[in-house]
């Protein structure tokens, strides 16, 4: 990689080019532009050209890039060559959605197992995937060869199951929990708030209602960033 | 506001900042640097002035924000100030966990009615709202004032529920549908895919694991963004 300093815009944009690409690939097309990949996930076509330009050199003038070269590139820089084995902990309605949301396998995510500290829920079948009591995370985690651990649990007990995965090996967590976590270098930590969503809409609603041109672009019809 | 053009990373890091604010209110603290607030969310304090200076003056050279204005102030530009209506449509798992996902109502987007295709979910109640058939929409939209709609229904079913949401005079739709939704102006829409959240954090353990050093700070101890 040229540039190991990565926006963290630039990586969202990639994995939403990845999809369009695939798209793509499912349709045979065998090239495509910066400009019609722009169109497709709603920014300009210098932004994808710079997006891609961190990497190396990707299309050729005049032809384009390759749909299925650069998508493979873009799936191996986005750690995606190979599939991710995950846990899911807490499964109340939204580790129970997770669960069985399929858009996660697709990009090669594959929930492994499930905990739970609910001794009711502990040995249920969640769409296939069997619900363990927290005392059996170290070991199932070392079983299923997890690196990534998702946290839907209350907030109280964010951080200690955090705690719980981080010795068990885990190496990144997506956090759905309302409470920020911490957790020892290297392991990485996403922070998930979905009312983030709902603030970028009510901004754009307000701007709107207040007359104002729609500066933000990406409050507008754009994937999310 | 001083510049219609806000980059939408800026407005997602004011929710953040926000979140902060509300916990510093709650403590009772009356001021805070941009310094502090950086170090809180993780970002560099230069961000957060920059990020601030978008929407004109707040703070004192030497004393801070004072942390309640300033939240006010941030409340007001993301639209928070008075709370806005919500409809739910689809509850499956996910439409389930997010009628009962409390950090909605917490920043202000009450969810005031659920609707479902199914026959066998209509009159059921989750989380103390109503589920209605999909033909009572339009009415029940009207009667309750919702302005913002959330779509969690099949890829498929996408596109006709977002038409129907848009006819009911939905402003702004916030779409997990694992599908693009296409919708006349000054409709807003914002699609969220789940699974880009953990393409963060897989880029940034391949990067880790390649040794080199985390260029991506975003993708470490971090907010959403």
């Amino acid at each position: 990689m040229k540039n190991p300093k990565i926006p963290e815009a630039t990586v969202v944009r990639l994995s939403i080019y990845s999809r369009y690409l695939t798209r793509l690939e499912q349709q045979g097309v065998p090239t495509v532009s910066s400009g019609e990949i722009a169109q497709a996930v709603g920014v300009s076509a210098a932004q994808v050209r710079k997006d891609l330009a961190y990497f190396g050199e990707f299309g050729t003038r005049g032809v384009g890039y390759g749909v299925k070269t650069l998508n493979a590139q873009i799936l191996k820089i986005l750690g995606l060559s190979t599939p991710w084995s995950v846990v899911v902990v807490g499964v109340g309605n939204l580790g129970s959605a997770l669960a069985s949301y399929r858009g996660f396998a697709r990009r090669g995510f594959l929930i492994r197992a499930l905990f739970d500290r609910d001794p009711a829920k502990v040995g249920r079948i969640l769409n296939g995937l069997p619900v363990y009591g927290l005392e059996r995370l170290p070991e199932v985690v070392r079983q299923v060869g997890a690196s990534i651990g998702v946290i839907c649990v209350p907030a109280d007990q964010a951080q200690p199951v955090a705690d719980l995965l981080v010795a068990a090996g885990i190496r990144g967590i997506l956090n759905f929990a309302p409470q920020y976590i911490s957790v020892p270098e290297p392991v990485l930590v996403r922070n998930v708030d979905l009312s983030v969503h709902l603030e970028v809409l009510s901004f754009g609603l307000v701007r709107r209602a207040e007359g104002e041109r729609p500066g933000l672009a990406a409050a507008g019809n754009r994937p999310e960033e």
